[in-house]
């Protein structure tokens, strides 16, 4: 616990992007906001700023990812299968953490589309065979995560089949004011995550809001101490 | 708001329908806990009332389907398509809640089965092409809902393409202590609600609890204000 990382987040100019890469530098790691196009990546790093003295700093995606010890992905879902095969290299056997919601708009509002691989972080999994994949973040507020002043009020559910992985993402979760990291069990539950994103969406839009969600009846002693069990002391972080 | 109804539930000598039964004959309402053999219905609403007095009855499923204005179904899902076909005559073009899970169980744990329809509520709107189909109470844990002395801590996340019945399930929600009815949308999104049942159910097996969801940030005099406009008076229950 309590290392400090060098993260990456490639596709990181979104709102989402910018939030996260926002409260990973609060919470003391040296974050690589990565972009196609590395000018438009400091030009976003210097609005985010906004002469904070903050460890966060722009990048091509990927030199972040080859700098980075753990990688975001917070790509737009329909790039997403486009983008990956070029960055397996500089990524090979990192944490990766998809945050990727692929969701459709139409007149009934928002919806989960198909993905042949079952979700956008299994899609990830496929396209990066070495990587430690997780999903994790995303049900996170970007309106919240974006102002340091506020809470982000949401339980973190992170998915994985690496449980080292799982247990150092659960770490950064806890790591957000407001939010607290939850074993929301394996990979393959990550469309059940990326679905509900849907849900959250249409109520913030009936209500005009930003909301998240608390799982009920979680003692937090408990959840710290199941969480820290998955990754003992140096066993969860490779490394470059 | 506040009429009483009454209300069967299809299958309901399983833990969610005996604790709905409760809830809904707790709430004021006439229930009709409906199983394929009535004696055993009978059984089971004497075990339940033990002793109370609450207009709890046994029912033949069908039977229970003709009298009761507004249907729950809490089948197994296995069971669902083999048990609507006959049940489409009394249910007719009521108010049907569904409340199905569709989960296996392997050795990963909890999963969301493929459904052809899409959801389990969306296959019971196509097997009853009458019924003003909704889908709510998936995440109403039973060992909460069984016992009349706790608070049932969840969000009932209420999805349905039909304003007027969602409206009316939404009340019914809001009268289980601990419970808040939520719009989460349409029809469609039925399998996010059913699927975040995985995710629960294996938080649950994991902490060892009975928890629930609640969605942050949603303040509630705005939310019985528009819960209360899916349904003007008069309009939403239009009874037998």
């Amino acid at each position: 616990m309590a290392e400090r990382l060098t993260i990456g987040l490639l596709g990181g100019t979104g709102p989402q992007g910018r939030g996260l890469a926002l409260r990973m530098g609060l919470a003391g790691h040296r974050v690589l906001l990565g972009s196609r196009d590395p000018d438009r990546a400091d030009a976003i790093v210097g609005d985010l700023l906004g002469g904070r003295d903050l460890p966060i700093e722009g990048r091509a995606n990927a030199d972040a990812a080859a700098e980075a010890e753990v990688v975001f992905l917070v790509f737009p879902y329909a790039g997403q299968a486009d983008v990956l095969p070029d960055l397996a290299g500089p990524i090979g056997g990192k944490i990766v953490v998809d945050v990727i919601n692929p969701l459709g708009w139409d007149e009934q509002g928002p919806y989960l589309l198909e993905v042949p691989e079952g979700s956008a972080a299994q899609q990830a999994a496929a396209l990066l065979p070495e990587a430690r994949v997780v999903a994790a973040f995303h049900h996170a507020a970007p309106k919240l995560l974006i102002d340091p002043d506020r809470q982000v009020e949401t339980d973190i559910l992170v998915v994985s089949d690496d449980p080292g992985a799982k247990g150092l993402v659960l770490e950064l979760a806890d790591q957000i004011p407001g939010c607290r990291g939850v074993d929301a069990g394996p990979l393959r539950l990550a469309r059940q995550l990326e679905g509900f994103t849907a849900v959250i969406v249409g109520i913030n839009r009936r209500h005009k809001i930003h909301s998240g969600l608390r799982i009920t009846r979680l003692g937090d002693d408990k959840r710290r101490r199941l969480n820290a069990e998955l990754r003992p002391a140096g066993t969860g972080q490779e490394g470059p």
